[in-house]
């Protein structure tokens, strides 16, 4: 269950009457790229960034009357909770994509994985073993 | 001068007049998250899908009449093409940037570096890492 201790969890939800201006305050508020359309806990669609770009927009709809029905993308890739950081960077890759909804066996949504998640932890690791590194230099009084 | 071979080479660009409409159609049509603002070859600003959310949507300006001038970021961080990708993926990641204009000695504008180019990168370098063992173990006969 390692991709939950990396993604944010929960998600940032809107219901699918939200508006694309409700939708933008709440990723700008949460300082997130996209959000979950959820209904009772299970995830209808995802709306993004560039979502908002493209489809409001360029497509010329108005944010404050359009509602997340008209623009979420409702075909969306999941990943389970089970799978390795590197299935979900891997799936990322390949499907062009920035954002992976994470689910239960249910299909209820657990967490929202970003690209920046799962780099944020790479690096964390990389220090890691960096200070690994020096403790080990330092003990053996190899250090400076 | 690793960098430029990842890089998108030459940037997306726009000129300081041009409306947010105007940067959109550019970083559609390449699809890039981002554009440089040029003037005579040199880097004067950069504008990103996030700030179509932010400085355009949220704040209610008009895409139309817009000029990049009004929501460009001015202070633009940038990477000499000298550096390496791990010098570039840690300064995005420090100053939380997906792109990173790659200006040459003069501040000239050669290309515009993001995330992505950077991931894909490393995943071609993993892959070939990959054909290298299978071709060890086939001609050792181990594989299958």
């Amino acid at each position: 269950m390692e991709l939950l201790k990396i993604a944010s969890v929960p998600a940032t939800t809107v219901p699918k009457e939200a508006t694309v201006m409700e939708a933008i305050n709440a990723m700008v508020k949460n300082r997130v790229g996209a959000v979950a359309i959820v209904e009772q806990g299970y995830l209808r669609g995802i709306f993004t960034e560039r979502d908002v770009m493209i489809r409001v927009v360029q497509a010329r709809r108005n944010p404050e009357t359009t509602q997340m029905t008209e623009v979420m993308t409702t075909t969306v890739q999941t990943i389970a909770a089970s799978a390795s950081p590197h299935e979900a960077l891997s799936q990322m890759l390949e499907q062009h994509i920035r954002h992976l909804p994470i689910t239960g066996d249910k299909g209820q949504l657990l967490g929202m994985l970003s690209i920046r998640n799962l780099l944020q932890r790479r690096v964390e690791d990389l220090s890691h073993e960096l200070e690994a590194v020096d403790a080990y230099l330092g003990a053996d009084g190899i250090g400076g």
